[in-house]
C-alpha cells in the first residue's frame, strides 16, 4: 500500500487547528503526497493553499485519511470513508482518544511511520440501522460505535421488545438500549455497566440503560444476527423516544416503529503506529495503572 | 387515633376503580365513618353519592386517606397530604406495590383493622427542591421518591457540579442524577444500581446514571444536609436537561441554573396492617425467594 | 444420527432416581436401543439390570448420553464424552437449569424425539487449562464453563498478571478472576457482572470478582486467543490461593505459578429437542418476564 | 484539648520507618511532649531512647496516638484505642490513604497544627462481632471496616440467613457478606459495588459478594439494628466458610453458626488538620478528576 493522495480531517473547536494542520499538510507534502483538506475544516481554518474533498470526493481520491481531534471526528471520518475502504489514522491533541492512539507531540514521526509501511492495520464492523414505520423506512444510518434507543428528558421508561433473527429475545422496559459494536464497547456502553469487546470479536453487544428489571444484563452476540427492535409504549403521554446512530445523527420514535440493526457490509479502517496494543490503550484511559484503595484492609 | 373521616383516592386507569371504591366506601359508612372522595377520582368514577374533596380539604379534614392504585397513585396522595399529618394506607388492585401493600383481596379486612386500630404507622421523609436561574427560583418542588436531572433524549451527557452544605463534592458526566429518599431507593435509583435504604433511615442516596466516569459510586449521606446541583454545560447544543420531581413535576434547565435539595420538614405517614414487613415486601417484588442459577455449578 | 447405544447418567443425590432412570430405560429398550448405565450411577441406583460402563467406555460405544440432573451433571457428563463426540441430552428433574432443558415431566416423549431425529444439535466451546510452576506442569484439567482463580478464604486479595498471545493486558488485584465459555457466561460469571455471551460465540470471557481498580471490568475476546495468568502474590502470609475447573476439580496455587487457558480441541455437543430456544430459557431462569418495580414511579 | 503524652505506631513493612519515626519524635520533644513507641514499633526499629507502651498502656497514657503507614496499620490502632477514647491521627508515607490524609512531607507541620489545636475530630462507629455455636460464644471480634463472612477458597457457595432485630430478612446464595460501617464503605465493600456511605451516617452496610440471585442489592440500615448471621451450608463437602474483623482476626464457621453483629459501643476517633474534606479524598483516590473516556461519543 503506497499512500499518495493523503486526506486531512480536524476537529472544529480548536483555536490552534489550523497551524497543527497545516504543519501536517507540510510534512506531507516534503513526503511527496498531494494533500486533500476536508472541506468544513477547510472552511473552517481558512485553508485555501491546498485542494479541499467532500468525504466522497476523498473516499475516491485519497490513499489514507489522518484525523486531528477526539474520538468523535474519528467516528465520523471513519464511518463516512469505510464505503471507499480509505484507512484512517487519529492523531489526539488533546487527552488521548480510545481510537485515537497518536499523541499530537508524535504526529511528525507517526506520518513519516505511516508512509513508510510501519503501521499496523485494524478493521472494525459497523452497524446499519433502518427504523420503519407501517413497513416504511424512515430513516436509516450507520454507526461504527452505536445504535441507541432512549426515551426522551421528560419521558418515562420505554419498552422495547427485542428479537435476533426473527425470534423472540426479551422486552426490556429501561431508560434505554444500546446496541454496540466492540468499538462502541468502550464508549457509552461502558458507562451503562457493559463489559468491553476486544476490537477484533465478531460480534454485538446490548447493553440496557437502566432496566426495571434487575436481573437484565448486557448480552453479546455474534455479529451475524439480525436485531430488530420493536418500540411497545412509552410510559407517559408527554415521552417520547428516539434512536441515535453514533449519537451523531437521529430519528424521533412513536410506538410501533421497528429499528433493524445489522452488521453494515463495509468495515471502518484504523492505522496504528507499529506497536499498538489496544490494551495498552485501555490500561491508560481507565486508569488500570492506578489502584485506587490499595492500602485499605492492609495491615 | 380515631378516624372518623376517611378520605378515598383511586387511580384513573382502571375499569372496575368505581366499583371497587364503592365498595371500600360501603365498609366505611358500615363503620359509621364520614366518607370523602378526592375531587378528580370522583369525577372520573361518577361517583356523585360522596362528597369530593381536593387534597387540600383531605387535609383540613380527613383523618385517614385510604389510595386504591399503584405506587404513583401513593405518591402523588401522601405528598399532598403531608403538611396535614394525614396518615395513608395503599391499596394495590394490580400488582404488588413497595408502597401498597395491602392486596385488594384483603381490603375489606384491612380497613376493618385500620378502624379499629390494628395497625403500624411509618414515617417516610420527602425531598423539597428548588431551581434557581440567576438568583431566582424558578420552580419548586417535593418529592417521597426523588429528584432527577436527566439530559434531554437527543442530547449528550449533563455535567453537574454537586456541592453539600457549601463543600464541593464531585462533578459528575452522566445520563443523568437521582437524588433519592429511602423510598426512592428502591424506585428509579434500583435500577440505576442504587442500594437499598431501610425506609427508617435519616439519609438521602445520590445516583449517577450512566456516568462516564467509571469509579463514580452510589452515595449515601446524612438528611441534614443540602445538595446543591448546578448545571455546567450539556454536551450538545441541541440538547437540554431537565430536573423531575417523583417523576410527576418537572422543570427545563438551562446552564447554570442551580437546584438545592434538601430534606422537606414534613414527612409522609404510611399506615400498615400490624405484621407489616419492608423485607417481606423487597422479597416478593424482587424474587429474592427464587434462585435463577441454582444449580449451575453444582455436581 | 442414529442412536443405536444410549447410555444414562444420573445425579447422585436423588432418592427416586433410580426409578426415573429405569423408567427412561424402557422406553429406550422399547425403541430397541441398547442400554448403558454410568457406572457410578449404575452403583448408586443398584442397576445391575443393565450393562454398566465409564464414561471412557462409554465414549467409545454409545451414540448418545441422556443426563437426568443438574447443570452439574451435565457439565461433567459434556466434558467427558466430548474427546468422542458423543452428544449429551440434559433432562432436569428438579428446576430448569440453563443446559438441562428438558423437564422430568416430558422425558418419555422428548427420548422418542430425540431417536426420531426430532432435535437440534449445539456446539459448546471449552477451555483447556494448564498449571506450571517453575517450567513443570503441575496440573492440567478441561472445563466447559470456567476456570476460575480465587483466593483462600482466609486470605487478602491475590495479584494477577493477564497476558493474551503474549501480550500484556493488565494486572488484576481481587478476590479472584473467572475464565468462561459462552456455556459459563450464565453461571458464576453472572454473580460477578459479567455478560450474557450467546452459546454460539467463538469467544471467552474475563471477569474479575471484587476487583480493587473499580474500573476494572468484564472483558470479551476471540477464542483463538492464548491467556496467560500468572500469579504475582497473596495479600497475607496465611492466605493462598487455587484454580478450579467448572468448580470440580482444581488446584493449589503459589507465587509464581503460570496458568495458560485456552480454547479445548474438542467441543461438546448439546441436544435440544426441536424449537429449542436460549432465550427462553434465560427468560425463565433470569425471571425476565416479572417486573418486580413495575409501578412505582408511575401515576 | 492538650496533648501531652503522645504515641506513636508505625507499619513494619518499611525499612525506613525508624528515621521517620525518630524526626516525628523530635517534633513532639520539642513540643514538650512527653513520647511513647507502641511495643511492637519499638521492637521494630530498635527505638530504645523512648518509652514503649503496648496499646492498653496508650490507652491509659496517652492523649494522642499518631500512626505512621497505611489504612491496615490506621484500623488496628484506631480500634485498639477506641476503648480509651484516646484520638488517632494517620501520617501515610506511600500512597495516600482513605483514613490516613496526613502526607509524610506534611508531618512536621501537621503535627505542629494538631498539638496548637488545628484539628477537627471525626467520630467513626464501630461493629462487634460474636460468632456463637450451639448457644456458647465460640469468637469475638471488633471492627472499624467490616465483619465479612466467606466461603473457604476451595469451597462452593454459602447460605447464610439474614435477620435485623430478630426479623427474617433474606437468605443470601453467594461467595460472601460483607457488613460494613460508612469507614468500610470505602474498603472491600466498594470492590463488590457497594455504594459510598459518608463517614458521619449512622448506618450499617450489607454488601453481598457475587450473589447467586441477580437482584440482590446493597442494603443500607441503621446503626441500632442487631443483624443475625446464620450459616446454613456450604455448597460442597470439601469447603467450609470464614469470618473475618477487618480482614485482620477471623474464626471458621460451620454450618448452623451464627454471627451477632451490631453497633459497638465504643466510637474511634480520628483527628484531621483544619480543612480536611471527606470528598476530596473520596476524588483523589477513586481518580475522579480524570475522565477516561471523555471524547468518546463528542463530535
Amino acid at each position: 500500500m503506497s499512500f499518495k493522495t493523503v486526506a486531512l480531517v480536524g476537529r472544529y473547536q480548536d483555536s490552534q487547528l489550523g497551524e497543527h494542520l497545516r504543519a501536517l499538510a507540510e510534512v506531507l507534502r516534503q513526503e511527496n503526497c498531494r494533500v486533500l483538506i476536508e472541506a468544513d475544516t477547510a472552511a473552517h481554518c481558512q485553508m485555501t493553499e491546498f485542494d479541499k474533498a467532500s468525504f466522497a470526493e476523498m473516499g475516491q481520491t485519497a490513499d489514507l485519511a489522518i484525523v486531528l481531534g477526539g474520538d468523535g471526528t474519528m467516528l465520523g471520518a471513519a464511518r463516512n470513508l469505510a464505503p471507499w475502504g480509505v484507512p484512517v489514522a487519529g492523531i489526539n491533541h488533546g487527552r488521548l482518544g480510545f481510537i485515537t492512539d497518536i499523541p499530537l507531540q508524535n504526529a511528525h514521526a507517526a506520518v513519516i511511520d505511516l508512509l513508510a509501511g510501519r503501521f499496523e492495520t485494524e478493521s472494525r464492523i459497523m452497524l446499519n440501522g433502518s427504523v420503519s414505520r407501517s413497513g416504511q423506512e424512515l430513516f436509516a444510518g450507520t454507526a461504527l460505535n452505536d445504535v441507541v434507543i432512549n426515551r426522551a428528558g421528560r419521558g418515562g421508561m420505554i419498552e422495547v421488545r427485542v428479537d435476533i433473527d426473527g425470534k423472540y429475545m426479551f422486552t426490556l422496559r429501561a431508560d434505554g438500549l444500546i446496541v454496540a459494536t466492540p468499538t462502541g464497547s468502550t464508549a457509552y456502553a461502558l458507562s451503562a455497566m457493559g463489559p468491553i469487546l476486544h476490537p477484533s470479536l465478531n460480534a454485538m453487544l446490548l447493553v440496557p440503560v437502566a432496566p426495571q428489571t434487575l436481573s437484565n444484563r448486557p448480552i453479546v452476540i455474534p455479529d451475524q444476527g439480525i436485531i430488530s427492535l420493536t418500540v411497545l409504549s412509552m410510559a407517559r403521554s408527554e415521552g417520547g423516544a428516539s434512536v441515535h446512530f453514533d449519537m451523531q445523527t437521529w430519528s424521533d420514535l412513536q410506538p410501533g416503529d421497528c429499528i433493524t440493526v445489522q452488521r453494515a457490509p463495509d468495515t471502518a479502517q484504523f492505522l496504528h503506529p507499529t506497536g499498538y496494543s489496544f490494551f495498552s490503550t485501555l490500561r491508560k484511559k481507565l486508569g488500570w495503572n492506578s489502584m485506587p484503595s490499595a492500602d485499605a484492609n492492609e495491615p
